[in-house]
């Protein structure tokens, strides 16, 4: 296709790298049918009009203004490959033109789960202080080494949020006939229901399971709302997995209700990341530790680049994007996950 | 019901005892519905005749002669709780009469398959070393501490065995989209397609595989059967987690395949129980070590108890048992898993 | 809650009405939490500020000038339960003020999938005809009356269409082991393999199936895209099965493919309704027919008062609808499916 | 191999045939592996001891007498292709000497599943009177024509007999939500809830079912178990699907219920096969007429022959049979489904 006629697309995707989220074989296809303009994140604006003009889709979430959108006519769809919405654009301005906004955080829905189901499972048979002992020679064997074993098979688990992550975590666990409860107050109830999980009060969840994970996205208004009611409201000896971000938490009253005995739990996120060497929880006992890590596979980053070339390709066809999440004009503003440093 | 109307159960269940493997309502349901003999296993053939005579089940695997069993006219069934067949009772002759033998170790499928699966997200995520890197500050935040991850789903799955073990464990592999191969030589080909699952050759399975779950019986006919050639045909970085029992491999050669970085590992189980104090498999990096905890959960112990009481129910009135697992004529000589020692 | 501080929301659900669509118990809880004002389609313009200026929702889909529109600044979703889009209200500038266009034509998704399902197995087994023989005395008993019959299970299954209507007949079909391709030029391919099914083009969907169910809705690009050609390019004896609307298929095509004897085929739409009494396809051998049936039930009606409930819900709390379908920028203009007449 | 060393087996298939039962690739497989002697089924007796002393399998269910098995020393399985067990042979003999005897009934439980699933989507859409209407001219169009209409999708469902057929029913009802009850009093309570049904008394199945399926076999214990109090103890409306045999139902009872207008039903089965020219039921409305054809397809007939080839290859290998079903000391002389006459 000559020059000319190619799409033109900006690419700005800090913090990722296009060789981050695309393979090989993706770079190769976005640069035959797209003509790509690389950016840095904050020189939109300095890009002429002859690159402005032609832009039909911004792959990143660059700082944008009123007036430099103005300049972009042809302009589509904002691909956040970061996928935390930032508020560094006039969003309205954007909805009432029609150009979408959307996000790839769904490529670490599977990720996150599998390390959730693991988390669980380790929790439950004591897996990493089992093998800890076996290195040191005081392992036990066979029953003596269950004490507090117990299967994940039949239990009654719960899921605080029911988007990509939630959905995937139910897929990974339907092999285990678990009893489902989920709290997700923005989801309504015959969704979960035809989810085969059974929609339930925050008070239900906590009360009801034996394993409780947490996969709510934080908002502006679910901040720390887990403290320390809630750890005391759970089955003694129950499980909490924290996947999202720690700030839906009272950290400190998570560590409490581990450190009393009352609870188990495994945390894949910390206040602060990296976390001050001299942290409790590094010596915590009933606490499985992950450092970020349950999303941040190559492979989830990987599929974003494909995730973009699906809907650039539905948009090309003037279809609506359908692989990535539409940011939406009533939440954007009410979405408060910090946006990651480190991929 | 008088008492010489229930019918009599001869309880001999060494190395369980009653207490482990019925529930105390389970308990309470036996004695009200049968007359028990508790016995020691060695002390069968000094029971009267008016015990001998009118043992409906003995619960356990004692020693007994043809001599004893024929003074046992009534005798429908033997429910070895232990699991594995020994060699000491006349199976041809209580065959010919039509005595079932049956065992219990479906009990522990669901447990080691939880085991396994926990294994294998264990290995695939590094989370035993990310857990004690953590504990140390030594741990590595987000994608760069994912370096060797990778996922489960999609992933190519080999499953050696598919008896209640190998099907469990496709269970809990249900809800990620693996494609799974299994190489069983005494199982149809089309009960593995009905299962889902694709009949292939002990070759195919160990060189197109992501991960590989051991769950073969030891017979008389594949002690060692899996050794260096078979380590070195699997793919690199490849997982191999061995539950069933430890004779089926080279377990040298395993040790030695891992040590290389070829592939990574996990056991439940080793050619000496306990394991030496130096035993080199103590500090192997790559391997994920379990000290024969699979299966022993106390929960899988008590569904022993359950599944006695329903298949002496359906017996009671004369129908075949369906819940434990029939010795059968062909293969009863042919199984070679050791008792266990331990619980 | 004071009269002046529900919500109000202005009804107008022609074709249905609201005991139509709202089970006596949904209509008590509209009433309770809503200020309903119901009004005729076409009188929506001579109702005053005082109900314009308040109105959040409209439950129909009457005609609405921008001038109407102008005079509704509080209105936030259109609530279509009529489900066709008809060009009678400005959608761009509906689009533009963030006033969601949302349809509830996925009720119907259930019931048609059965009715498709159940059309495949009549075909295959021949149900009509074997019943119709039977209560004339002319049957044939056991094989001899199954000389074309066929299983569906394993069988190869093409869909033409994966949106609401494609989704459910997927899980209707879960239970069947087949091979399922899909064709749909809207649907990413990775959303297709998510789902269980092979992305195919049209090409391979009709000459790889046993079975072909086309759920596709009419829109301006596809009307009578399958003809002579697509027919004859079938496998012979292959059923073809008719679930949107007529006006996809070349009619009289499809009748001399069943009439040749070379497919078999079932409908629930025709190109009149209701068709002529002279009609050749009443006669036509090889074609199972239906009146439009598929998807009119009772309870599939009322479920779109549930789902308007869910959605006003949660758009009451500035959340975005998720039960409903929302209406799109790109496509709005381009479904062209003719709105029922009748219920 | 040479000619005397091809295991002997003995074809007396009647009422089927060799070339019914397997596919010509398959005939070939049987000949290239094993010397075959095709008998008459009365002829067995007659073979000499060359043939009978040999011979290692028999393919059928010939009479046999004590006199005639003691002369076939390397017997180890009788394969029943006809599927009902007769009382011609002595059946303790068989056992005492651990010969196998199987049947291959398994073959009709997926056609008879996919017809009773069919009968339950017709009755509960009345297609087949919907079709005889639209071919006449009297069709009412869309929610005018389902006064009666209901789903399938979340409904209770009833099973009565948990075999193979149960099980595949179970299967093909998977897509459906349904909530099923199932009434085996052959099954331990816990294998029914591992297949995720509930285990219930006849009589919760009877009161709680909108669409009760019965597949129990007929026994010495349960002729005419289903009678007018059973009917009358179904909810109004329910549907009454007989596909096992029609002695396990009053048949008179049946049809009086469903006159009443009670119930619905239909069957596959019936008092006297064929049917008498003015028997009742050929009018009856509310009643959907099957002329035993469910299980008879020519695909599942062929399956028998793999069945049978699967097994003797276990056999061969000293394994025991578990393709085909095997018949059991405690209930073969309680079976008493009438073998069938037409295949």
């Amino acid at each position: 296709m000559p020059e000319t006629q190619r799409p033109l697309v900006i690419c700005a995707p800090e913090p990722r790298t296009l060789d981050l989220i695309f393979t090989p074989a993706a770079l190769d296809a976005l640069k035959a049918k797209y003509r790509i303009i690389e950016a840095e994140e904050g020189a939109i604006a300095s890009l002429g009009d002859e690159i402005l003009g032609q832009a039909r889709y911004i792959i990143g979430q660059p700082p944008l203004s009123a007036e430099t959108l103005a300049r972009m006519p042809q302009l589509r769809c904002i691909l956040n490959v970061e996928s935390n919405l930032i508020n560094n654009m006039p969003y309205e301005v954007l909805f009432a033109r029609g150009i979408h906004v959307v996000t790839t955080g769904q490529v670490f829905a599977e990720p996150v789960a599998e390390m959730g189901l693991a988390m669980a499972l380790n929790i439950a048979r004591g897996i990493v202080d089992a093998d800890v002992d076996f290195r040191k020679g005081r392992e036990l064997w066979g029953g003596e080494g269950n004490a507090g074993a117990r299967l994940l098979s039949g239990a009654d688990v719960g899921i605080i949020g029911f988007g990509d992550l939630g959905k995937a975590l139910n897929r990974v666990l339907s092999g285990f006939r678990t009893h489902t409860r989920v709290y997700d107050p923005w989801m309504p109830a015959s969704i979960l229901i035809d989810n085969g999980v059974k929609p339930s009060s925050l008070e239900e969840v906590l009360t009801q399971s034996d394993f409780i994970f947490v996969v709510a996205a934080v908002t502006s208004e679910n901040q720390h709302f887990l403290g320390a009611d809630a750890f005391a409201s759970m089955r003694p000896g129950a499980a909490f997995i924290l996947l999202s971000r720690a700030n839906v938490v009272d950290f400190d009253a998570l560590m409490a209700a581990v450190a009393s005995g009352h609870i188990v739990a495994a945390s894949d996120v910390y206040p602060d990341e990296p976390l001050p060497l001299d942290h409790p929880v590094r010596s915590l006992k009933g606490f499985l530790r992950s450092a970020h890590r349950a999303g941040a596979l190559d492979s989830a980053f990987k599929k974003m680049g494909d995730m973009v070339l699906e809907d650039m390709d539905l948009m090309d066809r003037n279809l609506p994007p359908m692989r990535c999440k539409r940011a939406e004009r009533e939440t954007v503003s009410r979405m408060r996950s910090k946006p990651v440093s480190v991929n």
